[in-house]
């Protein structure tokens, strides 16, 4: 049975697909138009319950939330660490790897999920607002930093790490741009010039554009 | 040299407090009052450059990111997997676990987080507020929908899923308490019945209340 992989071209939905290109794992995409009331309905209910997507089908296994995704297919389909590191070789490159993953999870991309549904709902609270820019400050300066001091998030390669941040700065890019919120964004490359320079070459690495191009 | 934990009487600083009991792992705690500022100076940055906690070193490990941490304790000192399941032995429960670390996390986690910083900043914005208690509504919605099929979270056995959710309803109880919003969530035993069966369990697992006691 063929690996599919339910998705729609979010940053959590292009990040899988990236890693598929990369490793040329034959694979078939149910892409949902976005946004969708598809996903709440029972028979995706059943593969995700929570209702998000992307989720990944590998025969008997099930896999919601897109960064398990990337250490799935990792730990699967890339066994000699062409883009990721493994326990058993690397135990430190590795825990900085599950870290950073949980940081992208949660404060980069929980960040962009607070701005995205800001918008959404027409919220209209500058204490909130504030906060969701404060917050793109704090992770950009982190990220910034580690950035200067490494050319990739972890060790000395391309890894998921990279396509997890890398495929979330290209939808903060998508979505200021698209609701014209440009004004508060304008000085991100001078002021973290890392992170412009990093992405730079994200956008050159193969599989990337062509993810990234899903819509 | 002692495992050392860094951390804080919140939600994802008592995650790892939890399992260092369980497995009765000879430990160091340097426990910061919350909130602090103590966490954005330098020395601290040097471990967690994101100025969060907890942070675990252990010898040359520095690993901040709670749910990172609780896999770091599960594969280096529960190698019998009492607490956790391992990829070699049982791949499937291994991704589910992984899925529900990041579920927990960006979903669960990431709506406290965002109701303590909507108190915190004093926003005032009906949409938002509406929209912080849908979320929890959602993922109360999802979890109770696994608990009633499962006692625990994955396979037949209490894990560190069940570690970083019980922690993170804890935590959320408390706050609901602590800033007198019980009539939001006054239905939520009667409305998710399995979720107050499981955490009445997990209250009792050895080392639980220990570490919620922690102030």
């Amino acid at each position: 049975m063929t690996l599919t992989l339910y998705t729609a071209p979010t940053g959590n939905g292009r990040k899988p697909l990236v890693l598929i290109k990369l490793l040329n794992i034959p694979h078939e995409i149910h892409l949902f138009s976005w946004p969708t009331k598809e996903i709440k309905q029972d028979w995706y209910l059943k593969l995700n319950p929570q209702g998000l997507i992307p989720t990944l089908v590998d025969n008997e296994l099930i896999l919601p939330e897109s960064n398990a995704i990337l250490q799935y297919l990792a730990e699967t389909y890339d066994k000699q660490g062409k883009y990721s590191y493994k326990l058993q070789n690397n135990p430190l490159e590795y825990w900085q790897q599950q870290k950073w993953l949980f940081y992208q999870a949660t404060q980069f991309a929980g960040t962009l999920s607070r701005f995205h549904t800001y918008i959404g709902i027409k919220a209209n609270d500058e204490k909130v607002w504030e906060n969701i820019l404060q917050s793109f400050e704090n992770t950009y300066k982190v990220v910034d930093q580690v950035l200067g001091q490494n050319e990739w998030f972890v060790g000395d390669k391309f890894t998921i790490v990279d396509i997890a941040f890398g495929v979330g700065n290209h939808r903060r890019i998508e979505g200021v741009e698209r609701f014209g919120l440009d004004k508060y964004f304008q000085d991100y490359d001078t002021k973290y010039p890392n992170v412009a320079k990093w992405y730079k070459k994200f956008l050159e690495v193969e599989g990337v554009k062509e993810a990234l191009a899903l819509k």
